[in-house]
């Protein structure tokens, strides 16, 4: 096994990083939650080349392993049981009326697995007998119809990444509580591959009157009955009647069979279940628009109708409650979307906002889809707060704490999109801290 | 729920199409097989505005559901349990050696979900335990390294959109053998966002010698003791030793904890439980490149590391085994791929290939991806024969069955990138034929 050692190729990558990342023999972090790595307790003289695991053939290198079934459907690895999405204990005091928020610290990229896309429920989820189902569309149309599944997985389809983010995703940030971990603080947030029928497919098909019918109402069928007002320029533009989600049918927790996407806009307009699509002349007022999803200024009135989830941006590795275990090189990852449209630009702080680099983003980002991005960093064990600030393509730059709250106070629940900031501090610990 | 008739406006479909999908009342296709679309048991007849079934309020619609878990990994609708990958019987002697198929006629969009990307195996699956996993990389290098999960996971990382197929997808067509349906005959294809780092980096860190080093060997920890070469040219272009699929860690059936990803080719060369890359000065000739995986030509001699996956199509729905049920509208759809770039346009045609029309593509698509397709079709009732014809960016064109035999004879498994044809018989039952 040992290699002739011939001269080295011009490096691809700048010589401090690569001398940093050949001096890591050391596992690097550890975290308090599940990171869903890998449990990190390899003995970190093991990584030394000539490692006597690697002489000494392992079971599943001269064995026979596990068979293909004839049939079946694939789950994770049974060292991955830690990750899962969570519930925030006390968050509410049913969990029919709760949130099981997305283990972002633990995933890579922008797809979000289907398994761990985060849950909402107003009155708990149910598994509807698609057979069963119906979708009306009736109002200011020429011919009101209800579709069964059949009718409109007949239709002309089409399929987008995108987002979607609950409108009280970071909620508790407002409010200086500093939940611990980046599952807890920007969980509400996931992103999928959804497939369906365009709504403007079907209002074409039942001859909405798109002069006066400036709006349309979406109606879940579960008890909750969340209905939404979306204005007939969105529906006309990017929304989805959907069935699929990253290749197959929705899952029950997100609306099987039928939800609306509603790309940029809040979650709670995503409507699952969907029974019921009403074209009107005017807004419909509903209860989640009145009581719920609006924001309270400083001035005491409410802003209503803010569904647009502005630019924003979270750093998912280093985070809340995970532990730097060695000082030296870190791919410091996280993630950026906009409502409005492509992240053009991610600019990470290591220094709580004095100095910033900008962002590697993967691939093309896509409009109103996560964007993924990652910086390097040289950790130098001393203490420091890890910032990333998005831009998107309609110039808009993500906030910080201070600038939001300049103009949205300190009372609001929903629609905060503040920059994020974790403090690292000299033992390695991240923990979420607010800076101004 | 009475509507105001109103003025339609302005179609944004076809006359014809909208027209006839209003009067498409009926279920429309059954399926022999899974189709994953939901039980297709709805009366007809519900599907009239003033359906009682929506009057009368289902259960869902006034009880409370089921709560959010406390900590969970999502699993599919129980109405969805039919939607597996499965095992073509008798295809091998042991399920060690074995196939698991992906069922495309019901997936969407372009994303395979974890949970059904194709399997196969050469001595069975394991579930490696991470912590003791290590790579190796020597050979022609100025370092020799062995790395932990944590090193690596340490790095730089990228994410990416890429297909894999199997040299062996499509092998039963080479013989007439026309399997029944599209999950047998085009299966072994799966398409997920992988995230890792790319071999480059690691080749750079260990000081590789890319001049006299023109080959890189990857070889996998399992008892088939998988081993490939890849050119040094690839290995520094795209190639991405993996720990993720679709934002979580890669399933054990596919390789965890780590894999090779290797853009555009065939996906023995993928390695999947990867613990070794060697540099060398010229190919290894592995038991995987001088037994399987060669092309038998019509002159006797074979061609050796043919690893490119050339352009490629195939429509999913209507497919083999499916039904249609009713004349009228259909959304006729299906996956393009390319090994060399990226998909830039699908021809389909209904009447065995002497007329074609494009197809509209879903998104923009991605190099080395599966690409969506669409395309509008009105069936008469009469027999006809669905193809459908990928080009790429090179301008390679997907040839037909006999255009391939002219070059390739009939004798070769591997790399069959023909043009597929589905009959549909006046019946409306969907079968795998060849036509040429």
């Amino acid at each position: 096994m040992s290699g002739r050692v011939v001269r080295a190729p011009e490096g691809h990558l700048a010589g401090d990083v690569l001398e940093q990342a050949r001096k890591a023999r050391r596992r690097f972090m550890a975290t308090a939650l599940a990171l869903g790595a890998g449990a990190a307790t390899a003995d970190a003289k093991a990584a030394d080349a000539g490692d006597p695991a690697i002489l000494v053939l392992p079971e599943h290198s001269k064995g026979l392993g596990q068979p293909v079934a004839a049939r079946g459907y694939g789950q994770p690895s049974k060292w991955e049981q830690n990750l899962q999405r969570r519930q925030s204990p006390g968050l509410t005091q049913v969990p029919q009326a709760s949130v099981s928020f997305c283990p972002l610290q633990s995933l890579f990229g922008i797809i979000t697995p289907n398994g761990l896309h985060f849950e909402r429920h107003h009155q708990g989820w149910w598994d509807v007998d698609p057979a069963q189902h119906r979708l009306m569309v009736h109002g200011l149309v020429r011919e009101a119809r209800v579709f069964t599944m059949d009718d409109l997985m007949r239709l002309p389809a089409v399929s987008r990444i995108h987002f979607i983010e609950c409108g009280a995703n970071s909620a508790m940030e407002w409010a200086n509580s500093a939940l611990p971990s980046v599952q807890y603080t920007h969980g509400m947030l996931s992103c999928c591959e959804f497939t369906g029928v365009k709504l403007s497919t079907l209002l074409d098909l039942c001859g909405a009157d798109n002069r006066t019918g400036q709006y349309v109402l979406a109606e879940g069928a579960d008890g909750s009955s969340m209905t939404r007002t979306i204005p007939m320029a969105n529906a006309l533009d990017d929304v989805i009647v959907a069935w699929a989600m990253n290749g197959e049918m929705l899952r029950p927790e997100n609306g099987y069979p039928l939800r609306l996407v509603v790309p940029g806009v809040q979650g709670v307009s995503w409507v699952k279940y969907l029974r019921r699509i009403k074209v009107g002349d005017q807004p419909f007022y509903a209860k989640d628009e009145e009581l719920h999803y609006v924001d309270l200024m400083p001035d005491g009135t409410y802003r209503q109708f803010t569904s647009i989830q502005e630019c924003k941006s979270v750093i998912t590795t280093p985070s809340g409650a995970q532990k730097l275990l060695d000082k030296g090189y870190y791919n410091v990852t996280g993630l950026a979307w906009s409502g409005r449209g492509r992240v053009t630009r991610v600019d990470v702080s290591t220094d709580g906002g004095r100095n910033w680099r900008t962002a590697r983003l993967e691939g093309d980002p896509l409009p109103k889809a996560l964007t993924r991005f990652n910086i390097d960093w040289m950790w130098d064990g001393s203490p420091a707060v890890l910032q990333s600030r998005a831009i998107d393509d309609t110039g808009y730059v993500q906030p910080k704490v201070n600038q939001l709250r300049a103009v949205r106070g300190t009372r609001s629940l929903y629609h905060n999109n503040a920059i994020q900031s974790w403090r690292v501090a000299e033992s390695g610990e991240v923990a979420n801290v607010q800076t101004f």
